[in-house]
């Protein structure tokens, strides 16, 4: 039962990652991450994903020496030395990540070694990581439909183009969700909005909600609307929706929009840390909090955020970014554990094709994923594919998520500011 | 390491306590608690302890045969089986211990069984508990010197008076402290007040202040002061105390004292719930929440309040209620794992002179006790100790906490209503 990390490897790899439109620009060709490793004395590896840009990594690096000898159920300590070799900077990233911001340094280097210590715990205890965390109190997870609008391919084609095909209308996104929904089996429909002309939005949620009647619905255009954009996009809306997640910026935008239309408003965007947590209590801003184990500090800082979200009353949802298999394990086994934990997850998952985990693609079951009960998180590397995925990541280019970036390549113009919408185009 | 519960006992025990004076009255001859031991198919006993009240006492008797068969690891489901068999009141108990208001049925009996399944979760892992949450952070846990006014002995002579003397002047309180912290090597002091006539309780707090140079003192009323009396003396005597403990009733009396005064103010009164926690934060009533595992839901759910006292900027410390051994390493065992539990801990344990663990009275080292290491709680039954404080319990004739009802054979006139102190008297 005793045992100590012997050694932490940190691997940046790059996966194909579809043309996805959002607030932001477009997803470039590569996703990065970083597949963290934390082996034992007795031989035992404890698996993470992070974040893959160059200043995550370089985080990683840094605090990956001061874990050798720790014990992995002292997660305490590991948060003490990871404070004592991160500092947190004042930039903000890539705003609708907010993995990326600059208060986050020291949060997502400990949620991302506190994950492996967790896999190691099960292993040690020959228990699944949720029974570490209280137990599972759902056998299956359900996760949502993620649909995007997008392009039909990436700029001059760095690779075979993905076979979702183009979706820039209402048509062709109900007919991406029938695929998702067909494939997958979800019971709940996330739509990416703040990429194109609101009007299109808006027609692509009636679209959805008539293809789909009664399933619950939900769109992000991730703070790409004014105020009164979405107030008056939310009067037309709301009651096809189950929640209305960061349709404006600033918590106080989202305050307004609330007190102007009563609609619950969701957010990975102006409640991602303990002090907007508190400025939200004051303020009303959201009444659903996406959660994400990769930036609030791990799983059991998760759960805490659990427990605040019953105190003050809030709703909880998991927020996601592009990720592979150990992502979604760690976020199955923390959601299988938070009885409040009451919406379908967003998952990136069904846009990617590659996989680091052993035995490939994780295949959802309807619409969830069953919960593993194997010990720790319940997967293993295929180390055949973590290498191809890294060299994959030496020769890609990219070193930092750049969906702004990446835009300019087609417009020149595009600026990537928020929020670019403040009325529909004239008809 | 799998392991379940094949046997609940719950034995209810009584141990002697002295005439202590506080806001509700006196401390009856005899307290109450209750001894529980979840036992596994393998023969391991995780132990626990709580509140030793009739009405308490019929919840975990009702609740016990439910865990049969239960995997001690699996915490959401003992929450669950715990809702499903309790039902909260409306009643409020006696308010100034909080773990015996109606509305935490449900709460005190997680919490029971919750302590007892980490002790379980430590054996089984070969773990000291605070190894399972998250690992400890200090090596010893700081208690402070619980002084309290009282009489000499029990009306009645029920049995051998205890040697602390009377404490009814503030020259005899000195003395008090005096002899603790020269036994114990307390460095904090905490004064329970609400009992004298306030020029008294003021008087012994300068007199403490004069005595202990530099040493944090606090005083706690428990709601006994109106909020002007509050004003007057917190003008008079904020800068000797640490903080300003429950001086008058209500979040909202609390919140004008602190207004008034700019006093610091802790609660164990106002702040006792998840609902409490939430008004606090708009209304800013208190600034220290005294935590306390035996109401809050166990363990876990302290370490939790302890994040949402981070979110919010509160301070915490640790209540207590009359009790011995277990519940002793419990707190100890949360203390040590929580990075902002930054006070001395309250703790009634120098006031009893029986215990129930093999190796008998646990002693403080320095003024605090040193963090276990061993698996679980790190204490194991005198089963001859817990049959005799049973037999005591049988024959003591106490079923139910009543201070006031005590206060009443001293003086038939006693009422107990809070606060019952609006201005000193005249001198
Ligand atoms: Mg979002
Ligand atoms: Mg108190």
């Amino acid at each position: 039962m005793k045992d100590t990390i012997s050694a932490v490897r940190v691997t940046p790899i790059a996966f194909r990652d579809p043309p996805l439109l959002n607030a932001a620009g477009i997803h470039e060709p590569y996703a990065l991450r970083s597949i963290i490793e934390l082996e034992t004395a007795s031989g035992l590896i404890g698996l993470g994903e992070s974040y893959g840009d160059a200043d995550t990594l370089a985080d990683l690096e840094r605090v990956a020496p001061a874990l050798i000898g720790l014990d992995p159920f002292l997660l305490n300590e590991l948060t003490r030395r990871v404070e004592s070799l991160t500092v947190n900077r004042a930039d903000t990233g890539l705003n609708l990540a907010p993995g990326t911001h600059g208060d986050k340094v020291t949060m997502r280097v400990v949620s991302a070694f506190e994950v492996a210590c967790h896999d190691l715990m099960g292993q040690l205890t020959g228990r699944p990581v949720h029974e570490l965390l209280g137990g599972k109190v759902r056998d299956s997870v359900p996760y949502s439909a993620y649909l995007f609008f997008k392009y039909a391919e990436h700029l001059n084609s760095p690779y075979q183009k993905d076979d979702w095909g183009e979706a820039l209308t209402p048509a062709q996104v109900v007919a991406q969700a029938q695929r998702m929904i067909g494939e997958y089996g979800f019971h709940s429909i996330k739509l990416k909005g703040g990429a194109l002309e609101p009007g299109i939005e808006a027609d692509t949620v009636r679209a959805l909600a008539a293809a789909f009647p009664g399933m619950p619905l939900r769109i992000d255009p991730n703070a790409n609307w004014s105020v009164d954009l979405a107030v008056e996009l939310g009067e037309e809306l709301g009651s096809l929706l189950e929640y209305y997640e960061d349709p404006t910026p600033t918590l106080e935008g989202m305050a307004e929009l609330h007190r102007r239309t009563g609609l619950p408003l969701a957010t990975n965007m102006v409640v991602t840390s303990a002090a907007e947590f508190k400025r939200n209590a004051t303020l009303n801003g959201v009444q659903v909090v996406l959660s994400d184990h990769h930036y609030w500090g791990g799983l059991r800082a998760t759960q805490q955020l659990a427990a605040m979200c019953g105190t003050f009353g809030l709703g909880l949802s998991m927020h996601s970014n592009s990720h592979l298999g150990i992502s979604l394990m760690a976020m199955t086994h923390l959601a299988a554990s938070v009885p409040n934990l009451t919406y379908a997850c967003d998952t990136h998952y069904p846009w990617q094709d590659e996989e680091v985990v052993a035995g490939g693609r994780i295949k959802f079951e309807n619409g969830g994923l069953k919960v593993p009960d194997a010990p720790g998180l319940g997967v293993t590397l295929d180390r055949d594919a973590l290498e191809r995925l890294h060299q994959q990541y030496l020769t890609c280019g990219i070193r930092r998520r750049d969906d702004a970036g990446q835009m300019r390549r087609y417009d020149p113009a595009f600026e990537g500011l928020t929020p670019r919408f403040t009325a529909r185009a004239k008809v």
